[in-house]
């Protein structure tokens, strides 16, 4: 990674991420691809947006359609007509979260299907062949992802493994010879001595990158930030630093000027789908919440009353056609006769906020605001 | 209406119809915007695929967001962002096939919403306001429509009735000022002479256009082409002929041949949203259904396994961007995980169908091959 600026008042820094599908300008915000289609909109308009790269999730594709039809339609890429980056989880993490029934042995994860209750078993070197099948640009190691609420001894026992299984990706990932990078998990829960233990650990292999992982997994936000604070400058300073999950734009703000320069959320696509729309405020506006200098936002509810006679814009400065032309009155109504247009324009109002905020950070980090 | 030119070979014509949101080529087929919106697509989309007119159901809308809500959005055209004629049905049909509760008095119907049991009184007065404040460029007179396999009493009183509302509806009309054109509706079921009082009673009004109610509501198709080849030719023949809620592409040819400009019909946006696909085809295809000429079509349905490994285009002849860009495979996967994407493309590739094969057959009346 090229870092372009280091900032004077923060950690915070801008630089940029080359990959086989083109670089990306670093910090950013990738979107969530789950099964290989953000939610409701078209790559066409997640161009249009100005999405730089996507993240897809091993564990989803991996289960349907398999990561064998991907391979055979040319790729991830190709299969969903995305000629951009693309990162994908180890799926590690839904294995823990979405199977009915998960037990970690010294090999991998047996696990069951949450969709049909087939029996899976995923261990490092198959989560790096279904990464290699699917070709995306970035994949990550397969790590265990504690609860947030986890205590010391569990989290210790899941660092490592995290450890031992990142040994095995590593290995697998090095016998190829494929144009992908591989980035390394730091675990530890809040705990700071795990947190370095991890680090040395991780860090003592050469991934392409390094990510914290088990953090924003249900932990309070305090402890969150205070070990984010603690961690996060001591992450290489050549090699990205992705902080998976995070989340909400305070928080990306927050990372970010501890030196994080990747995320990924499903806050913008999910909440879409329940109405939520985020948008940029005066940092006077009622309910605002601030990010630096003027910047602030707030989010509302598109099917509250207060809408239904709203005939302004959904957003008059949108770079997006169709978020400056139909109104949030006719919004309220889509979401309230449940068409499925609405979720389109709210996930394509959420995305270009979230994807501009990243744009709005990187300017202040280079005029030196942030 | 204008008349452009008549077939030689059948009762077909092709010509321009005159509306206050410009003229539209016949004969013509209008996607459904059933609550002010088409499904899944956004008016951009409607602009790309040629569609020139679509129509919005006045029952659907009265009972949300109301008309007096859109009204004060500046109309239909303003509230839904469609700079392009519409037209609205009167909201007799789905007083009957929707509401839990219907009762035809003489004033009008006394009904329940379906949505949450309200009741309400619709009569021919209040079905042109309502359609007066949503201010489409086509409304359509209040009538009863009884169901296909109504026997000859049924459907002489719903005749009797149609034209008493009709008279009222025309008068109301007269008394506006406004730019709207309104169609009085022709009922009669499967019945001649009964078609042929109808015809007599609302061709007395001076109406801008006439259409056929009551057919393919459930009645035999060979019933339907027969009644249909009866009364069509007796149709003033300077005036729009309007076949509602038909149908299938073969029916709309066997329509146009009896010399019907205008169509409407759910099944192109609703098949979409099972999965079932319509393409051309050669007409030796297996299970190609002939239209005219050398020009033929079948259905599919996306999910089936064959298309699970078909990396081919959804329709590589489209204009639409998309559906060159995506596969079968793909899309097939969309509609296994229920992506919302699935059904904006499904829908996009239908509508493209049937309003291309609408392009067709001018052309085939215009060069005399139909």
């Amino acid at each position: 990674m090229e870092i372009i600026k280091k900032s004077k008042k923060s950690q915070a820094r801008i630089g940029k991420l080359i990959t086989g599908h083109g670089f990306i300008n670093t910090p950013f915000f990738m979107p969530i691809a789950t099964k290989a289609a953000v939610k409701n909109i078209s790559v066409c308009e997640l161009d249009k947006l100005g999405a730089e790269i996507i993240l897809a999730n091993t564990y989803h594709l991996y289960l349907q359609p398999g990561e064998k039809l991907i391979k055979k339609a040319g790729g991830l890429h190709k299969f969903m007509n995305w000629s951009g980056p693309i990162l994908t989880d180890s799926g590690g993490y839904q294995v823990f979260s979405l199977s009915k029934i998960n037990k970690i042995k010294a090999d991998g994860v047996e696990f069951q299907s949450h969709l049909d209750g087939s029996r899976h078993f995923l261990t490092p070197e198959k989560s790096i062949q279904i990464q290699q099948d699917l070709g995306s640009d970035i994949m990550m190691a397969f790590d265990v992802c504690p609860a947030g609420d986890a205590k010391q001894k569990i989290v210790a026992e899941a660092c490592a493994t995290t450890f031992d299984w990142a040994k095995r990706c590593y290995k697998t990932w090095k016998k190829s010879k494929k144009n992908q990078q591989l980035f390394g998990i730091i675990q530890g829960g809040i705990y700071k001595k795990l947190r370095d233990q991890s680090l040395k650990q991780i860090t003592s292999l050469d991934f392409s990158g390094f990510a914290l992982g088990g953090l924003a997994v249900g932990e309070d936000r305090k402890d969150m930030y205070k070990i984010l604070q603690y961690i996060a400058p001591k992450l290489l300073e050549n090699k990205p630093r992705y902080l998976m999950g995070l989340g909400r734009p305070e928080e990306i703000v927050f990372a970010i000027k501890q030196g994080i320069d990747m995320f990924d959320c499903v806050i913008p696509t999910r909440e879409a789908r329940h109405g939520r729309l985020y948008q940029f405020c005066s940092t006077k506006q009622k309910g605002a919440i601030k990010l630096f200098g003027n910047l602030a936002y707030r989010t509302s509810i598109i099917k509250n009353e207060k809408n239904k006679l709203d005939y302004s814009s959904i957003n008059k400065n949108s770079e997006i056609k169709l978020l400056r032309q139909y109104s949030k009155s006719y919004l309220h109504h889509l979401f309230k006769t449940q068409e499925g247009l609405g979720l389109r324009l709210a996930t394509l109002n959420n995305l270009e906020f979230y994807l501009t905020l990243m744009k709005q950070i990187q300017k202040a980090i280079k005029n030196g605001s942030l």
